[in-house]
């Protein structure tokens, strides 16, 4: 069998195996005595209008609507009624054609990648911190997946390591604001000079160099703080969404990719990611749930709870004495380690069931990330739980 | 962008551009006006139990059970109604660890594929006529794909052929009974067979050799057929298995990989199958179809209603004149072109309004595939069409 999947397998995503870890060690000591900061499955319930369009769909339609094949790239009204709920939002003027319904973010990134990349000199780049299955996703592909370092000081697009690391093989650049997991959100001035910065470099180079927006957390933001809508400011912008957290769907697998006019080659890259669809055996995004995004596409679950969430345990931890980034948006918090290896941290944090991912897989040393989708109980019964660790680093 | 990927994109399958033609042609001519037997979109009903089961599943349950992210393998009690559902249908002992929740057949066929498959010389083989997508799927994972030539009189498996065609190179051979296109049934005899043959190609590669059985049609059967259960004939058995067609919820991409402890490095391959669905960005199966499925994998749809149509329109065709191959399951009726070449006989159709599918994608010229998963009415009225088609060949 092919060794290299043999490995994927084996060697799971750390946070789908501390999320495993944590299932057991729920089991053993009960819910609530286990603070599992581990995954991001949002906590905050969906809008309403979710459960109620599904009961709505499956009584008043007949169940080839309901249930039946869509075409590949998804039912036409659902697409209509994203791309006009993104023509609110964005001032734009998206059509059906533009939108290409999917199995989620996931799916989204893994089809964009598959439809760009031609061989294994192709690169695709992420900016660290950056959220650990794109190398999976990217190397699944055979193309060279490359880290731009991070920027420790504003978790932002540090542009010095960018022009190390770019090269004439560069295809795509990966984009996730609200970050996952630095909970940051690029400022729209780092947006232009990326902006800038790349037009430049397609010149230099001869050929398009694509923005690939991840924005699963779009609408998870704090603060007035605005994400910016990158399409507007590069042409070359596929975007890949998905519904899983601005909805509290994460397990339907629900998303679109959106490929805008402005795009180069826009036409035939949508074409080549329906290709890679069909290679991936994606026949169609899940029919119920495309439905339910053709009535639902406008709301949002209840933003506030996550907001009151993050001043709970960014307050509650930086009063203990931790250093945390301040999360502008999404729900995470990024948080310094105690010591150098932030596996030996997690391992440390696990004796007081504190169950939090080290941050050597988003390309960075040092920091822990805690999703904090969780409970305000959860939040509030673990600070005690936080002190003790912070305590036992002093003995 | 890869060329490869904007062919398959861009040359859809014949069956979903045949699909999306009759949708135009329907909103010109009006729905009863069109007799497409395109798309193997099932024309019964759900049973009553899946529509249930989602009301009842999202009325009792909270939203991050219904609605969150399961283990990547799928819901534990999910993955233990599906073993024990098997164990009462064939006297087997499957546990839970020998099943894999996927997004549907071609989700699971393209999962084992790139489990299996190590480099571009490996090949995998289908036996003619076949379901067209295998080769994108297989293709797709970069491995050779290889067509067993059809047996034309018994539409089983032709060992004369299958033995030019197997090389050191097979890892693998699909096998798909009921059968899409042909609609025969695999012989327990035939079965037999081939598990010796493939044993003695074992030995002598000295590697395994799996079949992987594509079964998504295994309880639509007629009139005592029996479909064997291929894991209790052959070892090296994995099973491709997906509830669109038995439960009727082809939009809702919801199946399984079946990896029986037979099998030769089970745990192993299952493990590679999981790296490979995190390869492709399969992050879960659909978590509320999950959890529909636990309640209702012991139901089917109501078989008798494709029995009826199988009868409709095998007999008004052969009265007509027409020569088909007779329906032992599934929902396709394979008919003989009434000119050689296929594509142009399907074009002849369609000036009649009648949709069919060229067999020359499925691997055997001058035949047509005919989906009778259509209302009885469609079938009725489409025999006029079909006797002026066929008369418009004598002149």
């Amino acid at each position: 069998m092919n060794k290299d999947m043999l490995k994927l397998g084996s060697n799971r995503s750390i946070i789908r195996e501390l999320f495993e870890f944590s299932k057991l060690k729920k089991a053993e000591l009960g819910e609530d005595k286990v603070y599992d900061f581990s995954l991001g499955n949002p906590s905050v319930p969906p809008a309403e209008c979710i459960n109620e369009s599904i009961k709505d769909i499956i009584t008043n339609n007949n169940d080839t609507y309901s249930h039946g094949y869509t075409s590949a790239q998804g039912d036409n009204n659902v697409r209509d009624a994203i791309a006009n709920d993104l023509n609110k939002r964005y001032n734009t003027s998206y059509k059906k054609e533009n939108i290409y319904m999917t199995c989620g973010a996931a799916a989204s990134l893994c089809i964009t990648f598959k439809a760009l990349v031609e061989s294994s000199a192709d690169e695709i780049l992420a900016i660290a911190p950056y959220f650990t299955e794109y190398k999976v996703f990217v190397e699944g592909t055979g193309a060279t997946f490359k880290v731009v370092p991070a920027d420790l000081d504003t978790f932002n697009i540090n542009f010095d390591e960018l022009a190390k690391v770019i090269t004439k093989n560069t295809k795509a650049i990966i984009v996730n604001s609200p970050n996952n997991p630095s909970g940051v959100v690029y400022t729209k001035e780092n947006l232009i000079k990326l902006s800038s910065f790349l037009n430049e470099k397609e010149k230099e180079y001869n050929h398009p160099i694509y923005i690939i927006c991840d924005e699963p957390y779009r609408e998870i933001v704090y603060e007035g703080n605005v994400v910016s809508h990158i399409p507007s400011l590069y042409d070359n912008t596929i975007v890949c969404y998905s519904y899983s957290k601005s909805l509290s769907l994460p397990g339907e697998r629900i998303g679109y990719i959106l490929i805008p006019d402005k795009c180069f080659d826009s036409k035939d890259l949508y074409l080549a990611c329906l290709g890679a669809g069909r290679a991936y055996g994606y026949v169609c995004a899940p029919s119920l749930f495309q439905h339910v995004i053709e009535k639902c596409a406008t709301y949002t679950s209840d933003m506030n709870e996550y907001k009151k969430n993050r001043d709970l345990i960014y307050n509650g931890l930086t009063n203990i004495g931790y250093t945390c980034v301040q999360p502008q948006g999404a729900f995470y918090l990024f948080m310094k380690s105690l010591e150098d290896d932030a596996y030996k941290f997690m391992e440390r944090a696990k004796q007081f069931n504190i169950i939090v991912v080290p941050s050597d897989n988003f390309g960075v040393k040092g920091y822990v990330r805690l999703a904090y989708c969780v409970s305000d109980t959860t939040i509030k019964n673990s600070l005690p739980a936080f002190k003790a660790l912070f305590d036992s680093y002093k003995k």
